[in-house]
């Protein structure tokens, strides 16, 4: 409901881009897990803008940890992460108040809230409160690997160009992931790193912006998550990306591609060898809306940043008149690579959500004795 | 949660595809209003297997209101709908059993539920429940039309064949929208249609199957529908059309497409006539999670069924063993046509639930007052 | 939310006195708990109108399951429990639509549904309704009762009328639980049974009704059910009893009584057995909202029957004038005896919700190794 | 769920004791309320603890909002309030490490976290954090009385001394709220409250502590609040109520008085003035779980505080030992003079949340036209 997400375990997120702080509540965490702050670190970093392909406004984004955490472990009670905004220069946006950046929210924020939102650089709809969610979801990620579940995504296109996608070999694509989850630009291909960030640098100097298409992996699943209706995993984990800004795309396994395979090639047989496997994965380790163990494979398609500094036909809300806008203000020409680790963020929410439910979807006999 | 979905208005779903009886119950609806029984019937209709095209089950689908409805209208209290099964055949399923077709939810279910799944037709997880579906949907899409709320979709592209998309013309598309929706088989192009049903009678022949897109178009939106995080109308619409059966692919406006386009190309420019408007709708009518009054555009991606009759490879879940299987029974060559006003239902159901939380959206002036 | 309720399970109630059926979901139980449909039945036998003492409308209330069972074991999905009406005679309530019935809904009915609530027999508001509670609570119970966890409620009072209450020591208060669980009228002491129904065929004789408490007990509860806010064993267990019609006290272990207690009176000590216990229950079991392995007693108050057949004054809704009412049709003169296993069924449920949660509030070295 | 409450708003409530700080975001709240901070600081000094009746522990309490309100007004997005923990002294609690203080959550919190719970002075248990909940329980009532409901509670009985209770005259009634909601030490008898004081510190002196009855009237209520199941108003109210620490009784109206009164002595007789109202109000402004438009009267038994200072029997959890525990440390002898505007606090929160709701109440025509 509204900001908050969840069943087992629930997320609440708060906050504006310039005001004092944002953060995020998550509750439903299970005691005793060791939380691991260089983590937590090292995944905003991956966030952080950088050099000429982000944004210039650069945050500290230093992450507080205001309760559910003693002496370094999680006590199973409410865990409220607080992130202080500290490099807000306000008065950019002030002159902006009633003109409309298209592509954004400004319309449709006046619409709701009738002019009572906190306008200043979107608000609550900056991709600001993102670093909230790539810190609470670092602390999913980091229970859902203790438990061999490792999730990763890459840059797979980016406008004209091409990352080679992940591999169908477990073997070869557990290596991935992990270079990846390295990397701060993530590509497979390291030549094509160098090839996107001069697109993008490209693009932010003709003051326009650019989008493209994230893969994510997720391995080491157990079978029996997700829910026949209306919680099948890629309900819950399409809702929680495309709650993620500039999403408008998501897609699994094959996705759109199975518009044009016909059944006997979009089944995956089943062949058993020491435990029940399928040949192929067109179906991303989801049968029926449920995990068979297989990996999961998500494209997330990633609008073109709308903060583009060329003049823009708009209008002003308050005037209700026509005007020709100029963004000023810093912005990112793309937010792809900031982006990847916000993806494998909300997923890892949305799976240890249904991971943390496989009590009451295992049968009795397996659970209660 | 499970089989339970929606926030001001929820339904919860039950049933089995072989039980004696398939049913939802549709809670939080308004009172007083007058359901149009004649359009239910109508709605029905057009999920109905017919033809060689669809499976020979054919099954009345009459639809028993049981409560929250007096008089011919709405009570305010929960509304239950039932559908009797009557043409079961259920010893056509009995010798599959452990047999795990491939691309069905045979083996996850088998997982999660421990062998204690009724797994005669697909259980819980057949299609067959998505009858009730259509019979709820219908109801929230009497309301909302009286409201001036329209959903409409066609079948965009069936393998290699593909339909008229939804015009960016504003009265084309209202006109496109109504005669969709008094079709059997949606399409703009009457032509392309027979083209389609001798595909899918090709593929029937070949004991193969189909899939395609469903393009879905709605009309007369409210501003400020969907909230920021984490229920954008995307999220909430997403969360809903995945749980449709064979969805594999959900995306808004140029979905996947924005991959390719740069910001400025991407960008609704706002222009003001009598009121606000954008002269593009390349955001499908949604910014930052919210409707701005534009068209809503959905592109769905509908696998081919699973049900093939060619002999594959599979396993015997209950003797561990390989085994070559060749499916039995009734079986659809294609749900496209029939998954259309599934996809309607789920839609409108997602709507009425936002437009149900406005007075929570406005503010306090606008709503107390 | 509305007619739903529950976190980890959930059920769903709909129904109408005089409408063709009232059902109930119950979602989210594990798969592969054999249901006892004979434990059903004579749960249902408890809540059965009898004698002079009930009201003469005599339904059979035979219990229909018509999903999440198969083979006479729970699938895993929703099972939906249907009872339909029988002995409906609407015509006794025609007269009355409008004439507002003191201490019933009618009025509060009209107020929020506008008129286009069912009012045949109270619709949505009768006691009718608890017979799918007492079906659905009946599944919960078996289901803790396998797990050693045991609910019972005796009639502690009526109108001046007391039994004895539950005794202090444990081994007592099982074989307690165990006798009322056995009788039709739950009294511990078999003497003012006697005198509480002659109490009661006094009262039904004048035309009147009576009211009393009820004490409810559970034993063999795991410690560690409940969240300190806002799910508190006592806050899901007093949501869930005064949901119950005429409910209008609850509480927990001393109750009232500790407002006259200091603390050292109220305080229970701890002591060191085998396992750690406390030396007295005024706390009945519960500290900071969370079980601790004590017995949970709970005092339910329910108001005298508001169907008496004394001339009341009353309104007449849609006249809007003032009228002398007397009203006719079928009524019970109490209802303690008969809402003794409705309170224990939404306890039951309660608890059962609870205790699917307890992988979730466990630590992890407990859980997930 | 857990820390999380609400249907159309929803709180969250995190924090411990001894932490950084304590906080609350309240979501779904309307945009475009003027938020009175003086109110916020003037409810908060009503908890703040004062003399020798209350714990040495004084906190300034100062309110941070974080976010969902700009320029003095809500936003319509989360608001999140922060107070820090200042004074505290975890000292005295570190020897306390294990020994579980009688009538405390220690022993529950040990089982149900097994040991990571931030124990230091109740860790998230403590009293602490109905600070949080006053602090947003005032912008509750602030938004309530701008829509002319008023809630005020008195201390009706504290261990053998008596308040008068509220009238049943509704304009003395709405002067006796006016009244008490000035007073820090709400009583309507200004005579008892040095009784009551006296009583206290004499207690105090004891080493002892003392309980109560607190009575809430809420007027200025619109009729068709609350659901038939499972949300009746006795049930929300109650749930919130039962969450606030050391409450164990909660009852509406006659209460646990109904149990002595026959059916004609507890219904309200309807008489029709220039409105529908009921002669008497027995069932303290509730019919069939929704609001019938006169006062709701509640009454709630709080228990002595658990924190005395005599020696008790109790058991070191970690050695497993039976122990003498003499409590150290900073304890209040009585709370009810605080806990009267906490449970302000969760009424209002809870009347919010269904008052936001009468949208979907409402029939059709009422709103939609």
């Amino acid at each position: 409901m509204k900001n908050n997400f969840g069943t087992n375990i629930s997320w609440t997120l708060f906050g504006e881009s310039h005001g004092p702080a944002i953060g995020i509540t998550l509750d439903g965490l299970p005691a005793g897990f060791k939380v691991d702050m260089e983590q937590i670190k090292s995944d905003m970093d991956k966030r952080k803008a950088t050099g000429k392909i982000s944004t210039q406004r650069h945050e500290a984004d230093e992450v507080h940890i205001l309760s559910g955490m003693y002496n370094g472990y999680t006590t199973g009670t409410a865990l409220t992460i607080l992130i202080e905004n500290q490099n807000t220069k306000s008065k950019d946006y002030s002159a902006f108040h009633g003109r409309l950046r298209p592509g954004h929210a400004d319309f449709t924020a006046f619409e709701k809230y009738n002019g009572y939102q906190d306008y200043r650089g979107g608000g609550h709809f900056s991709g600001r409160l993102t670093a909230c969610i790539v810190a609470a979801g670092s602390i999913c990620r980091q229970i859902l690997k203790s438990h061999g579940i490792v999730i990763g995504s890459h840059i797979e296109s980016l406008y004209t160009l091409s990352d080679i996608p992940f591999s169908q070999d477990s073997r070869v694509l557990e290596k991935q992931i992990q270079e990846v989850n390295d990397k701060t630009f993530a590509v497979i291909d390291d030549q094509v790193k160098d090839q996107m960030i001069q697109e993008i640098e490209k693009a932010a100097a003709e003051g326009d912006s650019l989008g493209g298409i994230l893969e994510t992996a997720i391995i080491g699943l157990p079978t029996g998550l997700g829910e026949p209706f209306f919680d099948s995993v890629e309900s819950i984990l399409s809702h929680l990306i495309f709650s993620v800004p500039a999403v408008k795309g998501v897609s699994f396994g094959e996705g759109f591609g199975f518009a044009k395979l016909k059944g006997s090639q979009a089944n995956d047989a089943f062949r058993f060898n020491d435990k029940i496997e399928t040949k192929t994965n067109h179906n991303a380790g989801i049968n029926g809306g449920i995990t068979n163990g297989m990996p999961i494979i998500i494209h997330t398609c990633i609008k073109p940043t709308p903060s583009i500094f060329k003049t823009q036909e708009s209008v002003d809300y308050l005037s209700k008149e026509n005007v020709d806008l100029k963004i000023q203000g810093r912005h990112d020409p793309c937010i792809l690579h900031r982006a990847r680790i916000v993806v494998d963020s909300v997923v890892a929410f949305g799976l240890l959500d249904l991971y943390m439910s496989r009590l009451a979807i295992k049968p009795l006999q397996g659970d209660f004795e």
